[in-house]
């Protein structure tokens, strides 16, 4: 999605080698206007699928997954990621690690949300190592659900989540994926060069 | 609003006299055309003020805001809730006990997406002893930006945040307020009866 692509390079922050800082328009102000495009470009990718349910996990994801719905006119679920006294159901449940911050959290949806009658399209913000991912497609086998596809709009195409995901089987779009990067200059996948992203 | 309140009447699971469980449509399963209502309903009660910033909370103010602000054509900022690798640029933040969890946190906002020139609304989809909307009104006085108003999906109006912000002289607009509730019935405030609340 070239719009995204020169916006990450316009915009984003390079932490060393493994953070991307996207705070500008997707993890800290929303730029709710552009992630409508991006919800449309999803749509695009997945549309002709029924989906039911937009699946994605609290907190970075749910922006993106609320302005994808609209165009699947389907709810979403985002899943907890903490115990809560507010969380008392049953619930499908996945242990996920975080690279990011160095630790184990369980992410829970509740089973009055998920059945077997559902076609799951799960929403993130990033795709890296993807154990993220993961525990999210970890609860819709738990539910018995069925899994379209998931969405993701930016990959790190240098971690090994994205790759692990396409060779399982699972139908992965990711809307601009980096093969590399460094604190001077970020290099999308496929060769592309800076004049790809021109506006 | 009368479909929030005839919603919450049939959707909502009240525990104790405290937890109120709207997860069917707001915090975890996000009705998003439902939302968008709620946005709609927001803008007719801000919507002439020069709103340049929608402020909320990480995580479940983060759908309310994002469904509301495509109504004011404005950005979306999330606070975010703990110290994070990827929130290294210098902070506004403010400290918030959370009562439903029974723990202090820190709640940042980059000083890169508000300053005196902003005129912020903060949308959150509770308020109950108002500690948040509180911090995140420190964190827009720090910035020196304009305070709008504070837009509230459910208020608990037997607690006492609501009165506090609104004698402090903070135009707060809460959709629905609840004067009591039980596990058996909620009460709205000004004596609404049940046949209020109709389809």
């Amino acid at each position: 999605m070239k719009r995204l692509k020169r916006r990450i390079l316009d915009e984003a922050t390079v932490i060393g080698t493994d953070i991307l800082k996207v705070d500008n328009f997707l993890n800290h102000q929303v730029d709710v206007e552009f992630l409508t495009e991006i919800g449309a470009e999803f749509y695009k990718r997945f549309g002709p699928e029924q989906v039911t349910k937009i699946l994605t996990v609290e907190s970075s994801g749910i922006a993106v997954a609320c302005m994808t719905a609209p165009f699947f006119k389907t709810p979403v679920i985002f899943a907890k990621k903490v115990e809560s006294r507010n969380l008392v159901d049953d619930t499908y449940s996945s242990e996920v690690y975080s690279y990011t911050r160095d630790k184990t959290y369980r992410i829970h949806v509740s089973r009055n949300y998920l059945s077997a009658h559902d076609k799951v399209l799960i929403i993130d913000d990033f795709l890296a190592n993807g154990k993220a991912a993961q525990g999210l497609i970890d609860i819709v086998n738990q539910a018995g659900a069925d899994l379209v596809g998931v969405g993701i709009v930016i990959e790190k195409g240098f971690q090994e989540g994205g790759n692990q995901l396409r060779l399982s089987g699972v139908k992965l779009e990711s809307l601009a994926i980096i093969a590399d990067m460094n604190e001077n200059r970020i290099i999308f996948q496929n060769g592309d060069t800076d004049a790809d992203y021109a506006d």
